[in-house]
């Protein structure tokens, strides 16, 4: 049952006397729960505990992390259809999604479960030590890597589930030894309240100290301001738009002691088509790029916005024909009314500026927050001087630039801001005069995908989900994938350590028996 | 021979007005070449001219950027008594420390040609695709490092080769694939010059592109903040002192585009003596600690600024021996007169704190820039209550802390701020009680030294020079070692992408012969 009341580690709380509702985008109306938004003081004592639960639970096994998180996993299946009905009443996302939003969940728990079980995550090294060196003997210096301290997730609204709660960032952070304060995100504070219920009760039933997780509710800045502001908090993740996370970065800049902020932030994901690849599969690539665009009706940070072609008569004959496959498909409900408005307002202001042309656009009267599909072109010469043209519109639309030539496109890309990611859809007979595009491309994005589509990011170990600002405020740590643990993690030598007084990760005789890089050789052998 | 002038890329160029001289500190006179600041054109040709490079560098093969390092060490070498005596000239630091720095500057160089020749350091992984997967195929994605862009580096007073213009932060940053522009300091712009004019002979020679290098003049703050603010600027690099690598900090996280300030800053290094190390080695103690002390006439980052103790009169007797020991040491020239300034002013900032005595001090009168060497004594519950005695005091003095019990001692560390490295003296009859002060030590330092002295940073893999903030801006990167590299890479994801046009890290056929990651095994394999 939801109580609409913060977790304050173990304990729920409520002593403030502001609260919010959710909303159903379906229905059109207000969801009945009040959530009451934290206090300054609920603050505080969130993030004290989280402080205290640190000295515990960064210490604690990667065996015994390892049973939390995939406690928390099986706690939130346990939740079974009550969380799916939540998720759906909240987002007016179908139950499928939610489903599989749901199983993406579960799965990065679990996969960073299994990375944390053994301590090989944390980049053991040891340089052994050299007595006869001249002019000094060499000492014995010992690596590893160590959590940062208590951290604040910022949920996502369009990911309530894999995001959110228990997301990524979260299961990342709690991973790696970080006790985690969860503000939640004010869309869906009801299924916020039940994922946060499951990471509880995974916590007591595995032995975690209190504190190692709360959830806090708030729909302004103000909690969040607080959160970022407090001295004990040491690091932040935050998933959003550009103005949220770059008010958190400039936050978390500005305290006496600055913290990592790591905002994945907006992108238009560029997509690049060759004269070749339209020339063989104009039809094939605008019924794929039709899904991709109204993919979750547009609200994925990888919807591809932006798509680059050289102008020709074949290319505004794709250009029409992707325009009809987009508007064909029907549209559909978007998070919440303020999501709806905010994509109107931001799609008038693309294509209210000089040059744009509407292609397509769903016409029809569509049901209150349902997202009215549209694509729209414009000439490379426009986009290339107007930085209007380059903002992201969330929800189900594109603008498609027609080029003069290779020579235009290259520095389109070169004048974009930093993306998630970029798209190159090409043939094997522009393999040898791809070169300019690539190296462009790289420059600006964090991820670059061959005859595919931007939409749908794996969870592996090889993904990066970042980018150059403002895809990300820090484009050297990634959002997505196991390696998104080194967000949280410091590294930390020993000199000098006795074997008994080392963690096990890098004692002599590798209890653990894992990987580990002895004087730059990889090797599971003892020392 | 010296001229004065910035190097933007190959060119010799000094179109301002503005000029300084360096100091010889231990004949207390100005030396007579005259240093012309860049202008705010040159910084910015420099820049758009590394802008330009950084282009054609970044795809420039490992065993090319290997043997341009290489050739910089060669250069530097080539350099020989010339290079020397500037070094001695210019900062009051004898000759067989300047042949000591000179020889770790060769060794880091060498050190990152050796890594980054084979791309196996990029952090290659790959994960393959596997098209059954339900409910959708599972794509090919592989990742590997790239260079972020131009990085502007700040040479630091107290190495004038080793953390300046060839040193560290340099040689990281132009083996990743990045430019470098060198803001000089401007008490040794001479050295700073003939080193620069090896590293663009040596640029010259393996054939890299024009602005690869820079290296300009400044001594106020305009030229600096010229550099950071500069949108083609990707990274900063920085050794030095709180306010200023703070004020770099804050420009940099107020540009437009944020961008990463690698800074290394201050530090007391806490080293902790139980009772029983006292008990049994004083004497020996309070030698080794003399020299610590008073190494590089306590010009290090890490040098023992604070000593923790717990009262007895076995301590008292240790501190006064301390004390006697670290006097009886002639007093040494320091780098600069104004640094010599700073040493007076900020010891007296801690000495005439309530409750602070002096243990020993040098009285007679010493050179005009010589340092005359001091050891100070606090009570516990002084030192706890008062921070401006936690305040560095660059030079050599060290703050004996009294405290009455371990708790006290505890206490102190937890309420102390980042620190580069914390010591622990004690005798193996201490392991099983050592717990809370490891602990405790461990959440606010970057390395801890078991019966040793902080000063001596080893170059290697696993060193961590850093620490949390204000001893770096970053704890999750290290200054010093291989790792160093980690500062001035992304990692970057190809999906899908075809076998002929991925990079050769990341090729099926792994033509490089390198280790890397496939499906989560460490491999040399083929695939």
């Amino acid at each position: 049952m939801i109580t609409g009341k913060n977790y304050i580690g173990n304990k729920l709380s409520a002593s403030g006397t502001v609260s919010h509702r959710t909303f159903n985008p379906k229905l059109n109306t207000e969801n009945d729960c009040d959530f009451y938004e934290a206090t300054l003081e609920e603050v505080d004592e969130a993030v004290s505990l989280a402080d205290q639960a640190f000295k515990e639970y960064r210490n604690i096994s990667g065996v015994k992390r390892a049973k939390f998180l995939n406690a928390i996993a099986d706690e939130i299946l346990a939740l079974d259809d009550e969380l799916i009905k939540m998720y759906c009443t909240e987002s007016g996302l179908p139950e499928g999604r939610a489903i599989g939003e749901r199983g993406r969940t579960i799965f990065q728990l679990r996969s960073f479960a299994e990375l944390v079980f053994d301590d090989a995550w944390r980049e053991n090294i040891i340089d052994t030590e050299n007595i006869n060196r001249e002019p000094a003997p060499k000492p014995d210096i010992r690596k590893t890597n160590i959590p940062l301290g208590p951290v604040v997730v910022f949920a996502a609204s369009n990911f309530p589930l894999a995001y959110s709660t228990a997301g990524g960032d979260t299961a990342s952070a709690l991973a790696s030894g970080c006790p985690v304060i969860v503000k939640s995100h004010s869309m869906h504070a009801g299924t916020g309240e039940l994922v946060a219920s499951a990471i509880i009760k995974a916590a007591q039933k595995t032995g975690m100290p209190n504190g190692v997780f709360s959830n806090i509710a708030g729909s302004g800045r103000v909690v969040g301001s607080a959160l970022v502001k407090h001295p004990k908090v040491k690091a932040v993740g935050f998933t959003g738009s550009i103005t949220g996370g770059r008010a958190l970065f400039n936050l978390a800049a500005s305290r006496e002691e600055p913290i990592p902020v790591f905002a994945e932030m907006g992108s238009i994901n560029p997509v690049i088509i060759t004269p070749a690849a339209i020339a063989k599969r104009a039809n094939e690539i605008a019924g794929i790029y039709a899904g991709s665009i109204t993919m979750g009706t547009g609200q994925f940070c990888t919807s591809p916005g932006l798509i680059l072609t050289i102008d020709s008569p074949e290319t505004r004959n794709f250009i029409k024909d992707l325009g009809q496959k987009t508007t064909a498909i029907d549209p559909q409900c978007m998070l919440h009314p303020n999501i709806k408005k905010d994509f109107i307002k931001n799609r008038a202001s693309v294509s209210e500026q000089s040059g744009v042309e509407v292609v397509a656009a769903i016409q029809e009267k569509v049901e209150p927050n349902y997202a009215p599909t549209q694509i729209s072109a414009v000439s490379g010469a426009d986009f290339l001087t107007n930085p209007k043209m380059h903002q992201e519109v969330f929800g189900p639309f594109s603008l498609v630039v027609k080029s003069k030539d290779e020579a235009e496109l290259v520095e389109i890309i070169n004048n974009l801001e930093g993306q998630l990611t970029g798209t190159i859809l090409a043939e094997k007979s522009d393999y040898s005069k791809l070169d300019n595009i690539i190296n462009a491309l790289q420059n600006r994005v964090g991820r670059i995908i061959f005859n595919g589509v931007p939409t749908g990011v794996e969870v592996c170990s090889a993904m990066l989900h970042g980018g150059p600002y403002p895809a990300s405020t820090d484009s050297r740590f990634t959002a997505v994938g196991i390696h998104a643990i080194k967000r949280w993690v410091r590294p930390f030598s020993y000199q000098s350590w006795p074997n008994d007084l080392l963690p096990d990760q890098l004692k002599n005789e590798n209890p653990l028996g894992i990987l580990r890089v002895i004087d730059g050789k990889h090797t599971d052998k003892k020392i």
